[in-house]
């Protein structure tokens, strides 16, 4: 069992990381302090381990949400339907939602976490290898407007994260690569060994080789942990963990979150990213090679097959939360392992890379 | 010109009191730090004292929401609404919100800035007495459920609150009243000089005296602040904000929100907190017979007349915020000054106080 402190003084917690965590009662117990527990997961994740999880609530009288599965639940109908569920069963300030399901789940859950009565307790148990190395650590909770991704939302911490590779084992190829996407990031923006690592061992990641699975989400927990602990709310350096979003976000936009995966778009984007960085002279050719080709052997996408237009493209992006009074601050790089933000480019140098993706 | 500190670390604010602020344009320009200003205000407010906002925006290509008066607008909805606002006119994450309304405007436009983007700046305008004392100071935000008041909300402090008297001119006799009785509750939950006071000068305040009205502002933030510095998010202390709150929310869910202001809620809550009191021993009868007699100088209900139902009330407050675990915790009086937050009481003395106000 690994275990990784988040250090925010009053909204510290720890992740668990490990084998069996769903199977092991005990640890779970400790942190369900209220007789109100209400797990909120979806209809594809019930199956494989609602069940698993119910058995460590015991004589709890705890309710279930099931959603439906996919990024389209994650808006504010959603957080409706768990607010009147809880408000039904007069869930007091004191109670504890549990989010066992992906990033969508967690997002969500913890919104409305965050703003049940002002705030209540939650746990993260993530079911995705996205969820576990990215979107359940951190505190950033949302939902989506139609107009934009995660536009709505507060940060909000955990009571705990329970990581457990195993449950990756039910996962499609596809949601494994998706994370794989996140997992790079780390490298990309402040972990050159730990990249260079990703690129010796990606094909036991891709063959989910246990061990290396574990150790690819510890290190990218740690990576995540450090940059939150510095700069909790975003007000600089956790831009950085932003990488290939603005790029990616503006593609799930105009696909109205179909066709990519987000992790699928995310390293589109980070690709982009790279892209405009070595137009822009801050980054070699080979390095953005070293990216392309990991992010091959990942299986994730290179390109944008789909009908999006270029100026679908620029529109979504200058409505990004990392616009500025108008500017529009990208996440590029200056090197394997070191991420920076920047308005400093040109738009013509933009518009080439955003062309160069498009097929 | 007086001003109050909140000090609250990295969120403390200002609260400015004053005649003619509203026509000063030096005081508010220092917290415009953004070209991007959503002004958000109701149609009773707006023809009264936006053109004199809009006058201080000068250069500055700010947008406005005007939504309908009263408290069924403080609702998802209105939250949605002014969201696709700020998406379509692609407001960043640097934007600033002004509320220039009541409690209502207040609070929805506070709970907007709270989760646009996962946070942006908000200014608080009060145009209401309610407002100025009471709901625009301290940073809840909060819109409702249908089954239940401010059931979904954050703390989100604001940058800056001013109120000005002079607005009051234009207040209705009957949000004057309502205004008055979060100004007698803090007199009668820690300042038994202010509720002296508050004795002596009802007349005075009832006449709009604007002297006493800017004195009675004063010791109402001062009194709210003081609090707020001391238990921000509510762990504890604060609670005793909420004195009438529990039997006042009860009484307008009943009332589905018609009928009674939130105010007059309050104070026939109030009343009922301390007509509990006496029953537990806690409280004389002379106190409880001066808490009504001020009650009904200020013009203020103390009897509940409408078709409320004995069990409509107790099922409402058991589903009010203050239940901890099945526990229904009340703020009750030991004395005028002195509120405390007890569970310790009958269920057979509630019962008989909610009887006694059901006419």
């Amino acid at each position: 069992m690994r275990k990784i402190d988040v250090h925010l003084n009053e909204r510290s917690y720890p992740i668990y990381i490990g084998d069996a965590i769903l199977s092991d009662p005990a640890l779970l117990k400790q942190y369900i302090t209220s007789q109100q527990v209400l797990v909120v997961t979806n209809e594809v994740v019930a199956p494989l381990y609602l069940s698993q999880l119910e058995r460590h609530l015991g004589q709890i009288d705890y309710d279930t949400v099931i959603l439906p599965d996919g990024e389209y639940t994650k808006n504010l109908d959603s957080f409706n339907e768990i607010m009147t569920k809880l408000m039904h069963k007069q869930y007091s300030r004191s109670c504890i939602l549990i989010a066992l399901g992906g990033g969508v789940v967690g997002d969500l859950t913890g919104f409305v976490a965050a703003c049940y009565q002002r705030g209540v307790k939650f746990i993260q148990i993530p079911t995705t290898l996205l969820a576990q190395v990215d979107s359940s650590v951190g505190g950033k909770t949302a939902v989506n407007h139609v107009l934009g991704k995660n536009m709505i939302g507060a940060f909000h911490q955990p009571s705990v994260v329970l990581a457990d590779p195993l449950v990756l084992s039910t996962l499609s190829d596809r949601q494994l690569s998706a994370g794989l996407a996140e997992v790079i990031k780390y490298g990309l923006i402040r972990d050159p060994d730990f990249f260079d690592w990703l690129e010796k061992n990606i094909a036991a990641l891709m063959s989910r080789d246990n061990e290396a699975l574990s150790y690819a989400i510890e290190r990218s927990c740690l990576n995540k942990a450090e940059v939150v602990i510095e700069d909790e709310r975003e007000s600089g350096l956790r831009a950085i963990l932003n990488l290939g979003h603005t790029f990616g976000h503006a593609i799930e936009t105009a696909l109205a979150y179909k066709d990519f995966l987000h992790g699928e778009a995310i390293a589109c984007g980070m690709l982009m990213a790279a892209d405009l960085s070595v137009r822009l002279g801050l980054l070699d050719q080979v390095c953005r090679d070293r990216v392309c080709d990991l992010l091959k052997q990942a299986k994730l996408p290179v390109q944008i097959h789909q009908d999006v237009t270029f100026a679908q493209l620029l529109n979504n992006m200058k409505l990004d939360k990392k616009s500025r009074e108008g500017v529009l601050y990208l996440i590029l790089l200056n090197g394997i392992g070191e991420a920076i933000i920047t308005a400093d480019y040109t738009e013509q140098a933009l518009e080439e890379t955003i062309k160069h993706f498009l097929v």
